[in-house]
């Protein structure tokens, strides 16, 4: 139909782009907007995937009552000249069969964990295909990815580009490989554009040191441009807990999932499609819903209409439901928080905090942060902010972030650190961490460096934030009146001095008699062990220090 | 093949997610992160399209000698009970021809503009299709759309749901309409869960307002929830010229969009390639280029090797071009800038500043700033920012935008505006207003509320803003400097009162000619004539406007 219609013209330059296509033009949505980051992205996609691998190797393999291997992961970063570097992960995870190697690594949106609700570190099926479409993108290079899945299949190796107009693999080369560094696992090696960063907030190497402190069973192994060998160490044997993959709970359905969920659902009733299908739905809550709406309970879910749909959601928000089991999260935990805020730097004081599990939209998340204070920290300067979501850091885009403003919300001075205004960054000697672990990670881009201002979570953050505020204005309130009884003790001892050498020429009395009952005078009026109080640098540093256990008392009270 | 390894079992779970799916899951991605910002994407996606087919209309009409009408946007939003709203747009746009209807309205990543170099509201394919999906999951009714493209042809009408696993249209009724508001034009109507704003920075009432105040073609026309008809008025009859489509620019090109259009191209020869699908790449380059690299100038362009192409894009980064043709951006201009910060405001002071075009990635882009101070601001809050990106405003996410960096990196104090520690926002009484044009404005996400920190944008951003601050500070210290003038007038009147008094006495002479002495003395020696100087409010009102007029000159002296 051609009716010279202006419409007309403009219909014949209608298209549909494909995922690739669209990613490729818009790649600082991926992350790719400057050479740093977009060096740091390849890696980090990389690795998300290296460490669920490992750890899926790792829990599958326990089920199966079979040996496994802590995580192990090579990263190597070469110079071939200007702005070019050759990125190489290895990891000793679980491997890719051979026929899912292309796809897995070509095709945006593909992958395995996109209707998981599970605490991981990929969720979107987009990262490691992002890092090869840039690299095609930057170089023109094919991808070169080699995978063995255990000690008795081969590995296989491929070449691969991504088709764009299709978002399908192009393999340009592939075969079986005699030697692979371990039994099992994956390596991946591109060559992209980038600008390399030697040290700093944004650098490959911080971005490594702060994913092994908060995953301490992770051996990292790090060769720079430069050929030198850095190794983060594994710290603990012990292997996080399998966080579980859940049910969607009905508080964060809407009329659209419902009706999908219902369409591929295995359940042959609609009764059962309800408990079945979400978190927390009793076969009675199931029974009442569905006589309001007017459902018979033996209905084929695929069959229930759009308006019968929006009615069952409306009565799901409206009822009473536990919150979804929270054992699918896994928190980074108290002592390894500790230790990542304390590793290289001599803090007077820190404090962690770990939030219950709580829930926005139906999705189960905790909340953990932490504060160090003093020592060789700067107390002119902003205080610093470190990020983790599901154990990986944060390193761009703070002020997109969630984290961002709930620090920045608070009023800091009341805690003891310097604001202007009451909003806005704080400055002082002081570390803030904070860490969000979910099954579903709300990020504000597919670049997973920010995270959404979600009010749920803006709050929980808060309550982490001011938890551990509130030991610091503790900590900072005794150290203050710690330092007043000093300088009292300090004003009796030199006027019992005084009295000690009269009283002396006066009675006549050994000195040493007369010096035990003035120390008594003091210690009964002060309250304190004239041992304990005053004296050396060296004992004052003690003296923190128990302050700090004092703290830790408290808070253990309180909780 | 089933080896038994557990990647064997992964594999299992392994598939491909549609985009519609993807955003389906992420729909914070795309504005609808929470009730109120959803209820103002809806309408901004959708009025996104209606000035851009209004556009399209005239500029179309114009080439054809046709006679056009000037753009008409009528929007309603009514409250159906609880958070229901029904949101209705309706525009006089080109229309949309019928067969296309369910594919603009359904498909995300679907439409015209995606690889138009073409400075637009609309880029992507993406932001209708995603209005129609939030409405669908919160209340799983389909959008009613009516579309008609000339006054002969009827209107066709479509109920319309996405089909999420396929991304495509799903038909619930469709048929032909008697009558439409317009001879040609589309009206969009749905059903949406949201939290309406009668009034502030973030409602749809201000998203209009800023809206008609830089698109002043187009009349407006609203009603809200209540009932009540606001109209934006049109107060321009001019259209604002076209801006062009071109050709991708050398500097903004990378391997991987060199082998894509080389694979598109109906050119023959690699150099006709060279010359007629890039910007400013003349036959003699072309030929320089491709002898370097040592391809035959004849060599069909679909042949190039990924090495070649990578060589040839080496090259072309290294060779200098012309900057790209420029007439392809229209910019808001000083008039309309001046009248959208001025309009409801008695600021004293007004200064706006277009920067010449400028290229980043290879693509056109300007950037326009102004500032408004004093009068009725409030003087010990912080400023207030206005963003646009291609004539419409940017409501959210301030914090992850380019123009919120450029501002907060300015030291304000040397400028006359308070900011603590020469960093962040500024506080004072003044609002600062930025402006992005560009044939693709690199959002910071889907949702298109904030632009992303590319290194040559937010040069531009800051040089704009700077050359504002420079007009303030002029205009500050020329008003504190006329302060002390007219003090300083004040005391030489004060004294030659007396002194006119004492030698009327003295020497008997009329008071008059002694006071003209007087005044002459005065004015030689202030170099200011005293009928201008002091006086009334009103007159010191005067005299600021012609601060004003002088600061344009000394602008203008300056370019």
């Amino acid at each position: 139909m051609t009716d010279g219609t202006i419409a007309e013209d403009l219909a014949k330059e209608m298209k549909q782009t494909s995922v690739a296509e669209f990613f490729e033009r818009n790649r600082h949505l991926l992350g790719y907007d400057s050479k740093i980051k977009a060096m740091l992205t390849c890696i980090k996609e990389i690795i998300d995937n290296c460490i669920d691998a490992c750890e899926e190797m790792i829990y599958k393999s326990k089920k199966k009552g079979k040996d496994y291997v802590l995580p192990e992961i090579n990263v190597r970063v070469r110079k071939i000249g200007g702005e070019r570097y050759v990125v190489r992960v290895i990891d000793n995870g679980t491997g890719i069969v051979k026929g899912q190697i292309p796809h897995v690594f070509t095709r945006l949106l593909y992958g395995s964990k996109f209707y998981k609700e599970k605490q991981g570190r990929g969720q979107q099926g987009i990262g490691v295909s992002a890092a090869v479409l840039y690299s095609q993108l930057t170089t023109g290079k094919a991808t070169h990815v080699v995978s063995k899945t255990s000690l008795r299949s081969p590995a296989y190796f491929y070449d691969l580009r991504i088709d764009t107009s299709k978002n399908r693999p192009e393999i340009v080369n592939s075969g079986m490989l005699e030697r692979f560094k371990w039994d099992h696992g994956t390596q991946v090696e591109m060559e992209v554009v980038g600008t390399y960063l030697n040290k700093g907030e944004k650098s490959i190497y911080e971005y490594l040191r702060r994913t092994s402190i908060v995953n301490p069973h992770v051996r990292i192994t790090f060769i720079d441009p430069e050929g030198k060998k850095i190794i983060f160490p594994r710290t603990s044997e012990s292997v996080p807990k399998e966080s579980k993959s859940i049910k969607p709970h009905p508080y964060g359905i809407e009329v659209g999932d419902l009706i999908r969920i219902s369409k591929l659902t295995k359940s042959k009733t609609v009764k059962s499609f309800l408990t079945q299908e979400f978190s927390r739905v009793s076969s009675r809550t199931a029974k009442e819903i569905l006589n309001k709406v007017g459902v018979n309970l033996r209905h084929m879910p695929g069959k229930i209409s759009r308006d019968q749909a929006a009615e069952i959601v409306k009565l799901m928000q409206a009822t009473k439901f536990m919150a979804p089991p929270l054992d699918c999260l896994s928190p980074i935990g108290s002592n390894t928080l500790r230790k990542s805020l304390s590793t290289g730097l001599d803090a007077e004081f820190v404090t962690t905090v770990s939030r219950n599990p709580s829930v926005y939209k139906g999705r189960p998340f905790l909340i953990e942060a932490a504060i160090a204070f003093g020592g060789s920290l700067s107390t002119d300067k902003q205080v610093k902010i470190i990020r983790f979501a599901n154990k990986m850091p944060l390193q761009y885009d703070a002020g997109a972030c969630a984290i961002t403003e709930a620090i920045s919300g608070i009023d800091w001075r009341r805690y003891g650190l310097n604001q202007t205004g009451g909003r806005g960054m704080p400055t002082g000697p002081a570390i803030i961490l904070v860490h969000m672990g979910s099954t579903w990670i709300p990020y504000t881009s597919e670049g997973k460096s920010a995270i959404a201002h979600y009010n749920t979570i803006m709050k929980e953050m808060r309550l982490a934030l001011q938890d551990c505020a509130r030991d610091l204005r503790i900590y900072l309130s005794r150290k203050h009146k710690a330092l007043k009884q000093q300088e009292r003790i300090s004003t009796f001892i030199k006027y019992s001095n005084e009295s000690v050498k009269s009283l002396v020429i006066l009675t006549g009395e050994k000195e040493e008699g007369i010096r035990k009952s003035f120390d008594k005078l003091i210690e009964s009026n002060t309250g304190t062990s004239l041992a304990e109080a005053g004296g050396s640098e060296e004992e004052k540093s003690k003296s923190n220090d128990e302050f700090e256990n004092i703290d830790e008392f408290i808070k253990e009270g309180d909780e």
